[in-house]
């Protein structure tokens, strides 16, 4: 992200098409709101490891972006991911990928922010499959 | 993994390339060996985010499969990643991606270890750009 | 903690009661239900950094045994904390910290838990001070 | 840690006594040099939990603190700690607990650091009983 002004979710939007990486994957950007922000991803067959499940890269993956795009609602654009933490709790198998991200604390330069992986069935059913936090700086240098 | 032979590199190279999403990442298995496992990806575009940098969600993959992988090599193939936690140092360019894992302690049912990822340059230059630990346990039940 | 029966609040306060290093902190469980723990420590000044504020040790330990008491109201007391990451927000200068931890999943010989960390002044106002998240191992062997 | 001038083991050590909660576990600074910092601490009775090991929140209060003088070694003394992850490998029974922390990466703002406490017996024997990475930032506000 190369600005500071505060992004709306079609700005938001752009920004993650603009990730090739996020366009391997198939990450959408389903809630962007100040404080928050929620990607979604099909559970596709390529996106899976040896077993059948989803792979845990791909919940890494969305960990990682939901968290930066949830600061980055209160940041502006300009931020980079400090860093995170998650725990893996249950496979995921098909379905849809939800990442539920929620900024704990803001100040000028730092956000923490924490998230929750679910997969979701088509049915509707959700099953929380991971729980992430983590730290997002501005990249600002003044 | 499935059973509680232990690998060795060529078995270990079946597994990784039996994971899809690892083949879409383009992931190689490069070191195995009882405690240590390290993994090397080409920085292709398709991996990169919005500046231009390698995505931090691909840095998150490899640190979680070389995680993965150190602690197969003494716990067994029938393990799960528990979780782990990561901080980027510096964004990756190009080049290739090395993510080194070490088991600092095995016990029973779990391991836990690190991983330095490291941007590799065509001409050998290493620069240490995330660093990564986490746990693995046994999915055996008893 | 040492068999495998379920605890109440007033076993689990033993427990604690019995652990010297709390004692040295002075904590207090305030809550203990199946999936959750909240412990108290007076901001005494024995406990502060040079600044004046609440050491981060402290912060940190009440986030440890917080997220070890809620998982040991699910997982019985035979439990042993795996590890935990934990992000500080601000700083915790007077009144009380309260540490209050929910489990967010449990199997059957492994919990996740999360902890936030509120410094409470005297007139009863919270300040979100730190967040941890963290597993927890049952300690038996089969 | 309030100025930015660059310590050396001498103010580095009155930092630390200038603790209270550091004096009350008796944390001593052992090394102090450039990128690197080792506290020790005495593993007394008044420091256990209820089955005679040294408590979790002592590790943690270590490994946290040894974090945030390896960062201070190189960022100055006006720093403060982000946040921090810990694994516990062992439990630590008696003697002296070592927490070594060294700096992975250092930016202007910014540290990332690694640390491993070890359990050492009065004949030397080191043990490795938990390992920590984390971050520590400059409070400067420019």
């Amino acid at each position: 992200m190369t600005s500071t002004e505060i992004l709306d979710i079609a700005a938001a939007t752009q920004v993650l098409d603009s990730q090739p990486f996020s366009r391997v994957i198939g990450a959408r950007l389903v809630e962007f709101e100040p404080g928050r922000a929620t990607l979604e991803i099909d559970i596709r067959d390529d996106l899976r490891q040896q077993n059948g499940f989803l792979h845990g890269g791909v919940l890494a993956y969305a960990a990682d972006n939901a968290l930066t795009f949830a600061a980055g609602s209160v940041l502006g654009p300009a931020v980079l991911t400090g860093g995170f933490s998650v725990n893996y709790l249950r496979p995921a198998r098909g379905g849809t990928l939800r990442a539920q991200a929620v900024v704990v604390h803001a100040g000028r330069r730092q956000a923490v922010a924490r998230c929750d992986l679910y997969a979701v069935s088509p049915e509707g059913e959700s099953v929380l499959c991971a729980v992430a936090q983590g730290t997002v700086m501005t990249t600002q240098t003044s």
